[in-house]
């Protein structure tokens, strides 16, 4: 096991009601006007947004609201939501959405006590040392950004997809957690949510690290929990148990608990933000056609964990042939994907001949000449993924 | 699952020499001079303390010191150290030791700031609103004290040990944590440990909340885990790996991972608290007496999570004999501290004739006439669990 630090100080207030709760949060952390950012129409008409307005209204908190944040968030509106906070004079923000309007929120959060251009923080230019502190009210359990110092913003000009990861700062303070919120969730999305989730906790299970039994457990279980709600919550969408224990799942899978003291690897994610970057599809939607096809590689070059994830998650008999168990693994990890409504080629995500050379270029510019660790990718590796995903 | 919040804001610090950080961590959370609190001379012994002290040194900040705390600790220690702190005016308390250490540390911290007797908290009579902050350097991996915001005094006039919890003031700001610092302990108060932390995990996993799938998830694979890495160390103290993952386990056990949106239930705790206050035994060792007797009374009364446990724990064969299968599992726990040198009975404990009715009524008298949630347990019920761990 590696040493680590564990530090998630946001406070999760989970459960029926309790985006009642907002004002009060807000309050109690110091807000005095909130910029509330949030995204689509769907967070207006199903009241919400005046349920949180209501909320701060009845503990004193102002506030100042941007929506329109789309998904795979740009740098325009982090622009536009930087000079609206400075004219509005917002001291906290609050991020009313899925991953996408809390990413938003967080560079807007930085960019606005800095003086030059917040893209200095995403290509490594200028560290973030401060920022308003963000408060969330979640929506969409996914991205697992309410519980993380994560952000990922893609630049218009150049779709340029970079994340930027700074825990002591950008982490919010709280999140507010609403099981019933998701119910109105369409499917796709739900599965697309499912999927961002469980690679999460597959990217930091798919480690060389030894000695990491608690850290295995833990993703397993989390995985295991997924799978099974993830079915009771396809057949019955306003199942509150399902809808509760998959979006504590979303928070955990992020939130640094899974993946204690282990070497990270992160491919499957970098891999994929070059298709969302320059095909728009949604994340979650590309992990399902990228991951199993990493996996696929995997299962020659290094199946260690890739047959102790078929074996602890999908109940694939023990036998000596790793390759073999890792195979029936992935191919009934597909078979979940797909019965949850999700792709698992290019082909199922719209995407009937992919420029695997540019992906690979744009991916080793962005990312270096090696990419991930369970096996280091070189841009050959890197394009035989991506052919094992046609 | 019920609604909950799930906060823990504590900065732990993990691995290889990370008590080298303890200057660094108590500066950065604003100590000017901390007290240092500590048990018996194995700190003093083993250099821990010395390396302590250079750590503070070298980042500027101030120190006293008090040791001689014992296991469980008592009232009197507390008002020694409450004295000291505000003599020497330190403003931060640095437990180094186990949870009698911990706990320790956090009455005085909060009965340093107030004017009347810390016990008031205690007793009920009032409430912690505020304290000087806490810092630790773990030696035991049991309690769970250092991510917790819970504290244990036993008061030595009366032997009323009695338990407080508040989290939003008495938990840790940070926790240094090295497992090397584990390799010296005894095996039995390794067991303890061990046997400590899987009950934590098991008051909240013996529930009768629906839908909290997440929660049994990540219990059974802590348990399956410490159980795992117990045997480990057992053969061979000194194993990094095994020492690390139980370390960890101890944490998770008690910071709020584990059992989110159950109702818990702690009876066993409480059933043993008795025991411990009157007989003083390690608290790890009345739990191994107490929790499979109580285990056992649920198996005829309320089986179904016995039987879960027992199989997804313990691997026992699923069949429609709930009884029967918790009975098999209870078995298998109880070879299992047997293995690891820990009684199972009161006799194993040294206790040949425990005084049954004063257990019960002191129980009843410091918990009310219904104990527990599992099922609640009234004076009859408690005697009649006393009695199975004859």
């Amino acid at each position: 096991m590696n040493n680590f630090v564990f530090y998630s100080p946001t406070e999760f207030v989970f459960g029926k009601a309790t985006e009642m709760q907002v004002g009060a949060l807000a309050r109690k952390h110091g807000a005095q006007k909130v910029m509330i950012v949030y995204g689509g129409g769907s967070v207006v008409r199903s009241g919400l947004l005046d349920r949180v307005k209501q909320s701060l209204q009845e503990a004193g908190v102002g506030f100042c609201e941007m929506g329109g944040v789309q998904p795979n968030p740009v740098d325009t509106k982090v622009y536009e939501g930087i000079d609206f906070c400075r004219t509005q004079q917002a001291d906290m923000m609050l991020a009313v959405g899925g991953g996408s309007v809390i990413d938003t929120a967080k560079a807007i959060a930085a960019g606005v006590v800095y003086d030059g251009d917040f893209w200095d923080f995403y290509i490594g230019k200028a560290k973030v040392t401060k920022a308003l502190k963000v408060g969330v009210v979640l929506t969409i359990p996914a991205a697992g950004s309410e519980g993380s110092g994560n952000t990922v913003i893609t630049k218009v000009d150049t779709l340029q997809k970079l994340s930027l990861r700074v825990p002591e700062v950008l982490r919010p303070v709280f999140a507010v957690m609403n099981p019933e919120l998701t119910y109105t969730l369409p499917p796709f999305q739900t599965a697309c949510g499912i999927a961002d989730m469980m690679v999460h906790i597959m990217e930091r299970y798919f480690t060389n690290t030894e000695d990491v039994e608690i850290a295995d457990r833990v993703c397993e279980g989390t995985l295991t929990a997924i799978i099974k709600e993830a079915y009771r919550v396809k057949q019955d969408p306003n199942n509150y148990g399902a809808r509760a224990n998959i979006m504590w799942c979303g928070t955990i899978a992020h939130n640094g608990t899974c993946g204690v003291g282990c070497e990270e690897d992160w491919a499957s994610h970098f891999l994929e933000h070059e298709v969302s970057a320059i095909y728009n599809v949604t994340h979650g939607a590309g992990l399902t056609v990228i991951t199993p096809a990493w996996m696929t590689f995997m299962a020659s070059h290094n199946p260690r964990k890739i047959a102790q994830f078929a074996n602890r998650v999908f109940g694939v008999p023990e036998t000596e042939d790793l390759e073999e168990m890792a195979l029936t693994g992935i191919s009934r990890l597909k078979h979940f994907f797909r019965y949850m409504g999700l792709p698992v080629t290019f082909k199922e995500l719209g995407i009937e001949n992919p420029d695997i050379d540019r992906l690979v270029d744009s991916l080793h510019r962005n990312k270096g000449e090696l990419v991930g660790n369970y096996v280091k990718l070189t841009r050959e590796y890197s394009k035989e993924i991506y052919q094992l995903a046609l």
